[in-house]
């Protein structure tokens, strides 16, 4: 009856409700990476189970490109959870019986959280392209804003896919005194070529579409095709050419009717991908994704330096998982974190799964992901989280 | 002296001439695949060699998405030879002092063969959306008039890459009495999801940008932006990771104004990509571009058939090239045309090249697939093509 129970253990979280944190109110203002000072910042965030007395069972959950705050749970009103309920909640990889888990929509966002879609306090106007060039190094210092709001000296962990791996990089670099663990998945030290033309194909498209007006469409017409191609790009990147073939083969749509509308989509995969593109333009704000693109693509962090020193000093423990047929950040990147942590004599796993779904596979491949996650944070939170 | 006499021997062509023939006016029509009939037809094309008294010593070589009829020599005031000027000349692995190299444009493209910018005869402006759909097989019927045209009733051997092998493949199941010998390389029995999702992609782009009305953007401002940004996301899907890296790693370009003209080109990757979308803009029809990778994508010679009865019948010998890093045609795809082979009992050989290029390959490692299709021809050619 072991496994019975282990099933139901996994429940889901009930309703969760998004806040938001404002700080930096001038002349308090966010000191950026390129040296600018911006304020205010308003953070959109979630949290789930309970902070502990000794607030040391909080993990920050750091979402991907189009990802938001809204981790896991329902919000009222709405059909489908978090992006990633599959991971938090009762009984869970990252568990909320025993965990206090943080998720914030990053700086540039759309999603609650100041990006170029924010009104600008100085016009009143959204900010457009007036919004200035952030990184990942920002994100993560607003994340760390928001987690000493929250009264949090040192997070049990940091935790992230794709961009998210990126931050739970970052915190590792920027702040490695607040960090116990970190588990960067599917991520890498620092974007390469193919990564960084697959987003400049991206941002061609929206800054290509009309519409877009240099970035001044607020109020006005969306660039929604360039977005729509963006995104369309973006999915064929997240799954493989294994994952697409099983999922789609060469079917056609129910009715194809090549002569009457040419260039409809007559495979199930042009159907699929044109969807998707249609559905993210009524979530996703073009700017933002011009963004927060950016920041992925100047992300580096080992740059000038040499590997040995990027994680010299770094007490944390770290988890690195890769997933085999992810060709976007492909395995031998994540090697090359774990070849960095062992330069610089930092404990750390690797784990590499093995799954067709490709770089989706971060958020498909819960079983898997979730054992890895919850054996790693128990034996870091032995004698730190009570049951 | 042997390698320098070897070396010497590679000579380039002299100048070379874009002719044209034209058949199919109604009602003798080409008859499509879809049943449609249409006429006429011009083929733009070129030949370089000699044609012998025997008529055994022709080759027709076929160009990919983006080629032409000019595939090798200069022509007059231009500066550059054409695509596969490497491969064709006396010396070279088509070697024009023993064989006599056809060269033709698609049915559907802009550089001289009738497609959707050419005039339709009925209202004197271009066909638009009105011109027909067409598949691999149109393209070979209308290259089979071409050959029969100019005299030949057997060529020796059909040899392309990427698109142009899916015609090679096509020639052998439509024409197989007519087939010698057929060497496709880094190609595909059948177009798979994720080739269908990157032409898909960029079908979107072009349709989705303003300027395309439909198609009918002739004499107005062309959808330049679209069709850029379709070319940038295939130069992604030619290339390697490995390439890419080695080719520009996360250089920036000399002069990155990051605050001045945001989302410019800070990284080499971008402005390369950048600069090959906007010349190929000045170069190719956006409708061209649609007809033909919709072409492309219902190409199957396997359909509701067996592996095993693809190449049933065909007496033509056959040589295979793929490329370890293409992982746009992938090596897979190509073993799987020799399973198709071997299953037919067809005489056919593999070589996969151990090459970083990717898909590009097939354009760029010209030594060592130099010398894998001068010995297959000259075996092939045995007492057939007189030194």
């Amino acid at each position: 009856m072991e496994v019975a129970t282990v099933v139901e253990d996994r429940r889901r979280l009930g309703d969760t409700e998004t806040r938001s944190f404002t700080f930096g109110q001038p002349p308090d203002a966010l000191e950026l990476e390129s040296g600018a000072r911006f304020g205010p910042v308003t953070v959109a965030y979630e949290t789930y189970g309970t902070l502990n007395a000794e607030k040391t069972n909080a993990i920050l959950v750091l979402h991907a490109l189009s990802g938001d705050a809204h981790a896991a749970g329902m919000r009222p009103g709405e059909k489908s959870p978090g992006w990633w309920d599959d991971m938090i909640g009762p009984g869970k990889g990252l568990d909320t019986d025993r965990y206090f888990v943080i998720s914030s929509n990053v700086l540039g966002g759309c999603r609650g959280t100041t990006g170029p879609s924010s009104p600008n306090p100085e016009t009143g106007r959204p900010y457009a392209l007036d919004f200035p060039t952030i990184t990942i190094k920002d994100m993560v210092s607003v994340q760390r804003r928001l987690v000493r709001y929250l009264g949090i000296e040192k997070l049990l962990s940091v935790v992230g896919g794709s961009m998210g791996g990126m931050q739970a990089l970052q915190w590792l670099v920027s702040y490695p005194e607040m960090v116990r663990t970190a588990i960067p998945i599917a991520t890498t030290l620092k974007h390469a070529p193919q990564q960084i033309a697959f987003d400049e194909v991206g941002r061609q498209s929206i800054m290509g579409d009309s519409n877009w007006k240099g970035g001044n469409y607020y109020g006005g017409p969306l660039p929604s095709n360039g977005l729509a191609v963006a995104r369309m790009v973006g999915h064929i990147t997240y799954m493989s050419d294994a994952s697409m073939a099983e999922k789609f083969g060469r079917r056609l749509k129910p009715d194809p009717t090549h002569q009457s509308l040419k260039f409809g989509s007559d495979f199930e995969v042009e159907g699929y991908l044109r969807y998707r593109g249609d559905n993210f333009v009524k979530r996703f704000d073009a700017n933002s994704y011009l963004y927060i693109t950016k920041a992925m693509d100047y992300f580096d962090v080992i740059g000038d330096g040499r590997l040995q020193d990027v994680f010299r000093g770094v007490k944390a423990k770290v988890l690195v998982i890769a997933f085999k047929s992810d060709w976007l950040y492909p395995a031998y990147q994540s090697q090359e974190i774990i070849r960095a942590c062992k330069l610089a004599g930092v404990e750390a796993t690797y784990c590499e799964i093995n799954s067709t779904y490709g770089h989706d596979a971060f958020l498909l491949e819960v079983e898997e992901e979730t054992d890895l996650i919850s054996h790693f944070l128990k034996n870091a939170s032995n004698g730190l989280c009570a049951h």
